[in-house]
């Protein structure tokens, strides 16, 4: 995506083939700093940390993990139980994100079935270098199928401004391109529908507020920065014609993980009959779980991500002290809306509604 | 209130008799500073920067203000003219809260009805500390009429702790003694019930964070400061037993306005089936609106609110700015939670449903 004037994404693999590259996510918006990664240590480091985050960007990287085991493996040809070892202390790094474990789980066969240990490099590198374009696609096709929702909506408001709402950032910080749930305010913005959005800011670490915020004031979208209490007013009040955010990880049944808050928005989009849409590729589904409240692990991160805010302090990055520092903070990093609440999802395929037998009809081969 | 094992209040009068004193809840919990108040624009400041905050609070800062118009009148005798138009620019201080106009309501005929400059005097100050022993016994009641709530959940839960959750600031500091929301807390506290508080920040002041978990926390009672996000989860989770807010003016159909964001904690009350109370003194009740939603005017403040936070680094008090610096924001003070979702009403006189009919009931006075 364009970054004043110069084309971007949050992960690419450097000239040598040895280092992956990142944008640190943690420093946006007021710093710009690419940072890289060598070593499973520091893809996993990148993970835990944030440096990057958004279900298919931990995909991405995840994949790039699996390649730099096999290009950082002691032993060339890449021993099985090493595999097998690495991939899986890989897959632990963040639990909620189904990304993570599909993409390990899409990488690991390529690199067992080719044979000599140049094959296994090439043959990692090819499937991961997939993985990334099939994240890239899917976003577009989300774009260009979402946005008939977006087009919907204006011709009933006689073409004035639609106003959509965000939680986090399902954008293309958070993807390879396009984003998930900002896929269908990008192609609406090519095609000259207007919108404006309201971000929110997304409490604990601010990601509406610094990343969805910075893509979009990057793009030239107008949109207004809320806090995450704000949304059940603005709704009361017929300022958001739809809510679109992204998912973490979606059961089959249509049970919805995503950063925290969500299952808030959901219920208060609910209550004033606005459409509520879940953006996703279909790598981010889970086909093994029915019930999300019961079995998506919720990870839980450490209070301080609460406790201290960081921000810009005439453009010196500081973190400060909120509440008391002697009162604890707990820190829930998502929330799972019942598939009840969901109005539908935005998939690569199309759109269907938030029930198995929608969803298996769009993806008959699962 | 104790802190520090010294007793408190947000406000008083100085023995000089001409200066307001107040805790300055801008700086807190960092630094306890109080603020001198001398004159009417002074108190305006205080009530629109919100050194001081809280409806019964605001109540008992205007009861001071009206004080300090008839102590500083130039022409000592309190010309009416000058009084209502003093008094009027007092009440447009803050729209939402309905005690400031209240307060100075009743301050008025007071200071009219007396005759010489040193009667008006006199009584102006009697009815001011009339109205705040009236907020201090208020809150009392309410404490001692919402703890039997508690108990209810605690024998329920066979002497197991009892979760309550609660959003900004209605404690003490918000009014004159033990709050109005905190006020069952801290009687729960007095007769040894086992109770844990949840502390939504309360996103943009943070009023959670930086003045509720500092009150639980000089009263020793247990609590655990969260987003403002996370209250879904909690619920959904079975993590809470019972939620209770203030209000800064409820209708007397039960329509209940508050800091914003309380709506959407009303809605997951309701969806996982969770008590959800609003403990207010009859102060607060406004007898003249039917519909909060479209008739409680919402204040909308400096965006900079929103953008900036303030906190502690090392001791020292900064504001950092989050979003991007071009990115707009958007700063709704307050939201308006329909009487359909509220369980009841704990108020000096005891516990009622959020209908007109119950609440009169209550105060037929009205």
């Amino acid at each position: 995506m364009l970054v004043d004037g110069k084309e971007m994404r949050p992960i690419w693999l450097d000239g040598d083939h040895r280092t992956v590259k990142v944008i640190d996510q943690r420093l946006l918006p007021h710093d710009v700093v690419i940072m890289d990664l060598r070593t499973l240590d520091e893809i996993i480091y990148a993970i835990q940390e944030m440096v990057v985050r958004g279900a298919p960007l931990i995909g991405a990287t995840a994949a790039y993990g699996v390649y730099l085991i096999v290009l950082n493996a002691p032993d060339p040809s890449v021993p099985e139980d090493y595999l097998t070892a690495e991939s899986e202390r890989l897959k632990a790094a963040r639990p909620t994100a189904v990304n993570l474990a599909w993409a390990v789980d899409r990488m690991v066969p390529a690199v067992r079935t080719a044979k000599t240990p140049g094959e296994k490099r090439s043959a990692a590198l090819a499937a991961a270098d997939e993985i990334i374009q099939l994240e890239a696609d899917n976003c577009r096709r989300i774009g260009e199928h979402g946005v008939a929702l977006i087009r919907e909506l204006r011709d009933r408001k006689n073409g004035g401004t639609v106003n959509l709402l965000t939680h986090c950032n399902a954008g293309w910080l958070a993807c390879v391109e396009y984003g998930t749930a900002t896929a269908p305010m990008y192609v609406a913005r090519e095609q000259g529908i207007d919108i404006h959005v309201w971000v929110d800011e997304t409490r604990p670490l601010n990601q509406g507020a610094r990343l969805t915020a910075w893509e979009l004031g990057k793009a030239g979208i107008p949109h207004t920065v809320i806090t995450d209490n704000a949304g059940g007013h603005l709704m009361q009040h017929g300022l958001v014609d739809m809510v679109i955010t992204g998912t973490d990880r979606t059961t089959y049944t249509g049970d919805v993980a995503n950063k925290i808050g969500t299952y808030l928005k959901a219920l208060a989009a609910r209550d004033n009959d606005i459409p509520f849409y879940v953006a996703l590729p279909s790598t981010t589904f889970d086909w093994t779980l029915t019930d999300g409240i019961r079995e998506i692990p919720i990870e839980e991160r450490d209070p301080d991500e609460v406790r201290y805010i960081q921000g810009s302090d005439g453009g010196e990055l500081r973190n400060v002290l909120v509440p008391p520092k002697d009162s604890p903070a707990a820190n829930y990093a998502f929330d799972v809306t019942p598939a009840r609440l969901v109005t539908g999802f935005i998939t690569e395929r199309g759109i269907c509604r938030a029930t198995a037998g929608d969803i298996r009809r769009l993806f008959p081969e699962r």
